[in-house]
């Protein structure tokens, strides 16, 4: 998995009637401010790991590039938590498009799309991948095995690129999306197939974290929490299976539940 | 507690080896579109319970406001997702500071001050407020004896102002930035006293909850949830006490232990 950084701190702990100093680990937070084509764009709050991946799926998310090769230079100075993104196209039109509320149907899609960004970026997913369900308590389990900083820290997420057999890819950060960037960045840039992978995910799973994965491009998405009403309506119009409260040997399925084989006999 | 709604939805669940269909609740994501002075400034994705209270709370979050009465008027359309607010003055400014990443320090604040608008709002917490351990643990059970929504969705955050005693206010929300906007605009709208209060939280505390905490102004901050270290230094700059952790008879202190009583012994 991809290594995040601890730094220690010395709290004084209250445990059933007694007290004591001690040298605990907290997750680092790291601002990055993004400087794209020579203008101030965003300070991303993250952990300092996968910065190359993290700044490509993020300009991806954000509906700036859809491939990596729009991307002519990334610089990154750790050291001072910039980075100077130089993309082929000019950004303008997106500055004039984003966050903009997009409120009617539009392209067959539902109205829940309500930032004109997304309409254009978001795609139905067609992926006639299939898995067992004891293949997603696998995936699961291998994602919480690997997750040694949440258990340290408490305060980390986990996104993992899988097949239906092993997690291929797991990306770290205290920021669930950033997490989740972390992958996309690494897919766009290795050009990684989706219609035959899933994405494993330790975070809650909102309408925002559900159109990342319809960008991402994959149609199963397993997660140790619970999704929100809105997150489910766009999973259903958009063809992704959406697993949440997988834990254990117990999982919901929520959405499309034709991929998981079980659920056709 | 505020009231949250639940959404149903039809769900197969896998568990032991059996499947079934089953009638699942879970939690509603609500798009907020906040028009100010006549133009569109954000979408808050929310929860739909005390949005008057959520509004007045994120325009003082973000700097727009810093007292209620700076609020000529606030129009909600809940069917259609609009709100139409009016503010005593005009908004240039802000746009211009806003995200503007700022470094150095300034007005002898730490340099983790990034954003030019919380050099302006953060403040450094005097109050003498003191609490025993056991009072902390009491006011973490109430928190989460009162979260029955998170009980049966798992997908929501509570935030609480409270005295030493007893929970005053619980505000709960899909998101944690809201869960605590909410309780931010009660406290301005009612005009309540801070230095004998703190708040209580379900969430993780990043710097930015932590910025959060210094504008609402309270001395203490008890959350079940781990901290990140940008989140502690601001803290100790700010003289809030960052209490983490706290679950059933066990909680660390971060910063500032001297507002525990059992830490001076």
């Amino acid at each position: 998995m991809s290594d995040i950084k601890l730094k220690g701190w010395e709290i004084v702990r209250f445990k059933e009637g007694t007290s004591s100093f001690l040298d605990e680990e907290v997750a680092e937070e790291f601002p990055l401010t993004v400087m794209l084509n020579g203008e101030e764009f965003a300070t991303i709050v993250c952990s300092p790991s996968d910065l190359h991946d993290l700044l490509v799926g993020f300009l991806a998310s954000e509906g700036i590039i859809r491939f990596y090769n729009e991307v002519k230079q990334i610089r990154i100075e750790e050291d001072r938590g910039f980075a100077y993104i130089e993309i082929t196209k000019p950004i303008d039109q997106y500055q004039h498009d984003h966050s903009k509320r997009f409120i009617g149907s539009c392209c067959g899609k539902s109205r829940q799309f309500y930032f004109k960004s997304d309409v254009k970026t978001a795609k139905t997913i067609t992926s006639r991948l299939t898995i067992t369900v004891d293949q997603c308590f696998a995936l699961m389990k291998q994602l919480q095995t690997q997750s040694e900083q949440f258990i340290r820290t408490g305060g980390v997420h986990n996104a993992a690129l899988a097949n239906t057999d092993e997690l291929l890819v797991v990306r770290t950060d205290i920021g669930r999306h950033n997490a989740l960037d972390k992958i996309y960045g690494h897919i766009l840039k290795e050009r990684i197939r989706r219609a035959d992978k899933l994405i494993v995910f330790s975070g809650r799973i909102s309408s925002e974290v559900l159109l990342k994965i319809s960008k991402i491009g994959t149609g199963i998405l397993i997660s140790k929490s619970a999704p929100t009403d809105l997150a489910l309506k766009l999973a259903h119009d958009l063809g992704i299976t959406v697993i949440g409260f997988a834990r254990g040997h117990k999982m919901n399925v929520y959405t499309h539940p034709y991929r998981i084989i079980e659920a056709n006999r």
